[in-house]
């Protein structure tokens, strides 16, 4: 695949952008299950959010071209061989993972409409509907509008231009997992897809994984990458769910049960490494001193905001408190990481806890520095549930850089889960 | 084109390195046509000479595999296509520059045999036979060896590393590409047929230089390669002539003469942008003190070895002494020019005489530090004719490192020649 060729092609043709159902994330896939089983009903509204305001989406990308692409992801349907994969194949060593129930209304599911307007300069898009249907149009969402603002950038260039940028590329995305190879006892994941440079390039990233990095490579996020290049599905859950599960919330006593509740859900459903605690949704302090006992004998934690090391700590802190061994436990560290912190990050815990990476937007868009006025840089975009049967949902996280919702609904969710002064940190992707 | 898909798939198949026999340098044909009308009966000896001994070619390069390509030079005829070129194409604004009976000849042409041998971890690589055939092996001959010796590297190259080091030879090239963009009236042309990488590298470096630097660009050396990218070709004539004349001179006076000979034989033949004087194969000092005043009519002189800019002082001046206008007159250099060098020479003779510059191994070559052991750096391989009708040729050039030939006959071109001390510099490429 020569990549160059194949972007300078797209000039002369409508090329689809998204092409598959299942060129999303796993944990997508996990979670609309469990919402199919315990909340189909549940009305909710996803919405686009850029929190780099300074890339202005709507000069930059055609209304024409995003409708399109957008369009294109609505004809969509489940292909035979995707539907056969996923019910056939073996998922975290658990064979018929998705059950036919939900197989069969995923097999005939199309996305939901659509609602797109330019507001001074940047795109409204928002999708309303049913939450199993209308949580799928997270990741294609965000990776049609990334790549579309790439493209936009690209068509200014040349032939060679373009050679040259994808050889920088490659060049920079090569020396990275040179010096990933040199780090003891890596377990590494691509957690990409949502806001990657490209389809193809999300491809060849995952292809440089493998032949760099041999089983210290794990697996990628992306269900059809994952099943083209035999590599192992990988994904938990997010965020969506306690966001969701609050917001529906009656009162506050209801609000403070909530996140444990979504987990409750989770256990009945799961088990093994797929028993990975979210903690920082409402932050992560207060939620691990109230949360039940048996949470703590899940398999390990995901830290997805906050100074990544002082999170590891407490979350070991925690299991000794509970009595848990955290030689047997594992961190996942899943916020922002590039090679840098990912060597600190696996240095500072060897030995004293299982380590794994999910390696995400510097993995498979780290064109900063390669295109004129950084151009092509990654920007903080996201596309989240804001309301669930009506009522807005909030998250905190532990930087209030991540902060969303109506802010008298944060204030009081800050004064229920009992969460006092944050740091801030700069959010870059 | 994906040049490393190209490379890794080259493992499975025979693969010609030099599939025409207009994949050579257009000043070859010229002075094959020349020697064709002047010395058809001569016969000479070509001999592959590696100056750089450390490169150990019978190690590295299997002995089948390079009587294989050979071989396979030895089977290839002008196709009808590339006869039409060079019979109806205009060069050097020139129509038919090949005249009717020198193309009858070479569409029949096959390539003599050669001779090869191992020897002390080198390959004596030798051809004889009438020197209008036997001159054309020089240019194949070098470039087969080069690229097998890469192929020896790349052999051992996983796809990734291939893919890698392309991106890396990509951005390195680029970047020299936009640091000649900024130089004023450059004029620059490839010459790096022979020592080239891979035919398909230099096909790229030609394309690379066309978009990036326009008409900045004035063409290649490489008959293929102008045919196909429709770029003008480029050349006039090379040390051979005077060697093979100087070698055939029945006495000292006959020898002192040689090289004027060569040069009236090809006034008779060409006129303006042709009459380009080589004056290094004996000393340029001697020799422009000592030339008819018919050559300071000539357009100009290229810089073939030596302290560059010291010779094209040495020209101006000799020009001014003869009472040209040096404004008028043109200087070509080629000899081992990188970035820098070009840069300070035309910054240095900007105004003062016209220059372009004949780019060769460091355009087409320079994957220094791209591989282990700096096992893919470009080395100094050279074709040369070593005797014409029995009797050895000399060469020795304005830098002694590149002088050749039996040393009591070095010491007595040396004498004839009135050449005395010489500035010995390190011959890169």
């Amino acid at each position: 695949m020569d990549i160059a060729t194949r972007v300078y092609n797209h000039k002369w043709q409508i090329d689809p952008i998204v092409r598959s159902l299942i060129d999303t994330d796993f944990y997508k896939l996990l979670m609309c299950q469990s919402v199919f089983r315990n909340s189909p009903d549940t009305r909710v509204e996803f919405s686009l959010i850029n929190r780099s305001k300074k890339v202005r989406l709507a000069d930059l990308i055609d209304e024409g071209e995003l409708r399109e692409q957008l369009d294109h992801i609505r004809s969509l349907s489940l292909s035979r061989g995707e539907s056969t994969w996923l019910r056939g194949n073996t998922f975290y060593g658990k064979r018929q993972m998705f059950r036919p129930d939900f197989m069969e209304w995923f097999e005939n599911l199309r996305l939901p409409p659509y609602h797109l307007e330019k507001i001074d300069g940047q795109y409204e898009l928002t999708f309303e509907g049913s939450w199993p249907e209308v949580m799928l149009w997270e990741i294609p969402a965000l990776a049609v509008l990334m790549e579309l603002r790439g493209r936009a950038v690209l068509n200014r260039m040349g032939r060679f231009e373009l050679q040259v940028l994808y050889a920088r590329a490659m060049t920079k995305l090569w020396e990275k997992v040179e010096h990933l190879r040199r780090v003891p006892n890596l377990k590494i994941a691509d957690f990409g897809t949502r806001r990657r440079h490209s389809f193809l390039w999300q491809d060849w990233c995952v292809q440089a994984m493998q032949e760099g990095l041999g089983d210290r490579f794990i697996g990628t996020s992306n269900c059809l990458i994952a099943m083209r290049r035999e590599v192992e599905a990988i994904g938990t859950n997010a965020h969506e769910l306690p966001m969701v599960y609050a917001a529906l919330a009656e009162n506050d006593a209801a609000l403070a049960k909530a996140p444990y509740q979504v987990l409750a859900d989770w256990h009945e459903e799961h088990d093994g490494n797929l028993r990975i605690i979210l903690p920082d949704t409402y932050g992560t302090e207060g939620f691990l001193k109230r949360a039940p006992d048996w949470l703590a004998g899940w398999t390990g934690i995901r830290i997805d905001s906050g100074d990544p090391a002082a999170g590891a700590e407490t979350a070991i802190q925690w299991w000794k408190d509970r009595g848990e061994d955290p030689t047997q436990k594992l961190v996942i560290f899943s916020d922002g990481l590039d090679v840098a912190q990912i060597e600190s990050l696996a240095a500072q815990f060897a030995g004293r806890v299982r380590v794994s990476f999910g390696w995400g937007t510097l993995l498979t868009n780290d064109f900063r520095g390669l295109a004129e006025d950084d151009a092509l840089a990654p920007f903080s975009l996201v596309c989240k549930a804001v309301s669930a049967n009506g009522r807005p949902t909030v998250k905190l996280s532990d930087n209030p850089e991540k902060a969303m919702g109506p802010s008298a609904e944060i204030e009081r969710y800050k004064r229920v889960f009992g969460v006092g002064e944050q740091e801030r940190m700069e959010v870059v992707v």
